[in-house]
């Protein structure tokens, strides 16, 4: 299963591809950040970042698009670019008939983290442990898609957002961040 | 000079094809309504959105494509999906290097009724006389896209946004929509 994380931004739009299966470790297989320049026309904009968009779909044909969900009351300087953006990746996989998925920013720090308020780096060191590499993914956006891709490689099978869990019982995310941290411990 | 306007919207999005040459009478060479189904996923909404938006561009082959701007601050509930619109209006004509431009609903609303606060009836009312329609163009969205082609076509020449003019001195859409007032006294 190989799913595509989008970021989306107008300026920077973080794109990531992961691998994933059950009982088998995540595996990174490519990240990069889609940029347009600010002082240009919005539509030439769009369509750079639509070009970087259409060109990873085709080059790592994912199984499905991992989307981060935006909100209207974020920034409004830059919500409209950013919907924008993320309306451009809905489009792009519908074209190919790959289904989308969105995840919303909370689930997915909690997903790599534990903790649905987790600050970029923190989320830029777990994305490098569950993946194995050996720095952090830089810049932000590019360990944001990453992570949406683990998020949702990780949701649980069938659910369409926060499932019910029986309390007290770990989820994949956190059984796997419980890992990544005893084995640094053991490292430190 | 044919321009479509596109009022922008993921579950109906006005289009409208208007030509107009300096000295010549406008007229309407087509309007619909794009629809999208409620309940269906916004990728495959934005899909059927985008291939109506296409195929009004392969049929028409407008010069420019004249877009309602979005603004953050409208109808939270609504404003994503009617950005995610605007930006496949966009892209689908940067696509085909054709030159687009956006216009805010009071330019648009000042530029066919001469009040920048007119309400759907008198936009429709006025649109229908501008373009000699005998009835007047519903949905409110068509006319509305129709409005906007209007709109970019009496922009004056060069003119980035609104402009200084001589005060006292009318536009050229107050100049028609007095003509168009004189003519329908007359009629009644």
């Amino acid at each position: 299963m190989r799913v595509l994380g989008v970021d989306p931004g107008l300026t920077r739009c973080g794109l990531g591809v992961v691998d994933g299966l059950p009982g088998h470790r995540l595996q990174a297989v490519w990240f990069d950040v889609a940029r347009s320049a600010p002082d240009d026309d919005v539509d030439q904009r769009l369509l750079a970042i639509e070009r970087r968009l259409e060109a990873a779909l085709e080059e790592h044909a994912p199984d499905t698009v991992a989307i981060e969900r935006v909100f209207a009351q974020h920034n409004v300087r830059t919500v409209m670019g950013t919907a924008q953006v993320a309306g451009l990746a809905l489009v792009a996989a519908a074209r190919r008939r790959i289904p989308v998925a969105v995840h919303t920013p909370s689930e997915v720090k909690a997903a790599v983290t534990g903790n649905g308020r987790a600050d970029k780096a923190q989320v830029q060191t777990m994305v490098a442990r569950l993946l194995g590499l050996e720095e952090r993914p830089k810049p932000a956006d590019a360990a944001d898609a990453l992570a949406l891709a683990i998020c949702h490689l990780w949701r649980p099978q069938g659910a369409v957002s926060a499932p019910q869990r029986p309390p007290g019982s770990l989820t994949q995310a956190q059984r796997a961040w419980a890992a990544a941290e005893q084995a640094a411990r053991r490292r430190a």
